[in-house]
């Protein structure tokens, strides 16, 4: 499978736990490829509104360019949207991270398993069905 | 151009105009091809939310399907936004409709160019940069 299927599969098993959760959510068309700044999912509910830029990978690392995530920052704050990352690691798990959370680096942002194993949010906590123990 | 293509070609001028007023907007993958019910556009700012279904039609009249309308309004209600057609007439503009104002009949809605006039909110009206005159 292509690595663009993949990324497309992942954010429809995103968009599935969404809906199962009581929550409206639907990918973003042309994510990247339009003039415009887009997150690859949105996700909604009465109470909070989610741009979400996803990646998946079967590495412990994955990359955001610089731009990804100005031009997620600047959708969020013009939708009123909460902007956030969500990787999902191969045979491990989704995990979200807030804009604070994503570890810089000069030109990009990085986040390692590690990071996001101790950052990052499940998806349970980022629609607060969960608890968190912190 | 196909019917399909043309549909695009107005939901990303449709896109540009919101952007162009100071909105976010983006259209929505899979639209009427996934399992969940999604609309065409989705727009917001930070005070409100709009799901758009969009038709474009060189008629004076354009048919929504029950089934349509229906998953724009789960959509809407789930998600947090206002339901509205936009029917965008050949060489005429942009009309915008509210759920109460969409013309009824047996199993669908039709909207046609003189009700869309009569009832139906031009874009500028929509996003309140405008006053009405009612």
């Amino acid at each position: 499978m292509s690595r663009k299927s993949k990324g497309i599969n992942a954010e429809r098993e995103l968009i599935h736990l969404f809906w199962a959760n009581g929550w409206s959510a639907c990918r973003v068309a042309g994510s990247g490829s339009t003039k415009y700044p887009s997150p690859d999912v949105l996700a909604g509910n009465n109470v909070r509104k989610l741009a979400i830029e996803c990646k998946v990978t079967k590495d412990i690392r994955q990359y955001f360019t610089a731009k990804e995530i100005h031009e997620l920052q600047q959708f969020s704050k013009i939708f009123g949207a909460e902007p956030w990352v969500g990787v999902k690691f191969n045979n491990v798990d989704w995990y979200f991270l807030t804009m604070e959370d994503l570890g810089g680096t000069g030109e990009g942002h990085s986040v390692t398993l590690k990071n996001a194993k101790m950052k990052g949010f499940m998806f349970k906590e980022l629609v607060g069905t969960l608890q968190g123990t912190w």
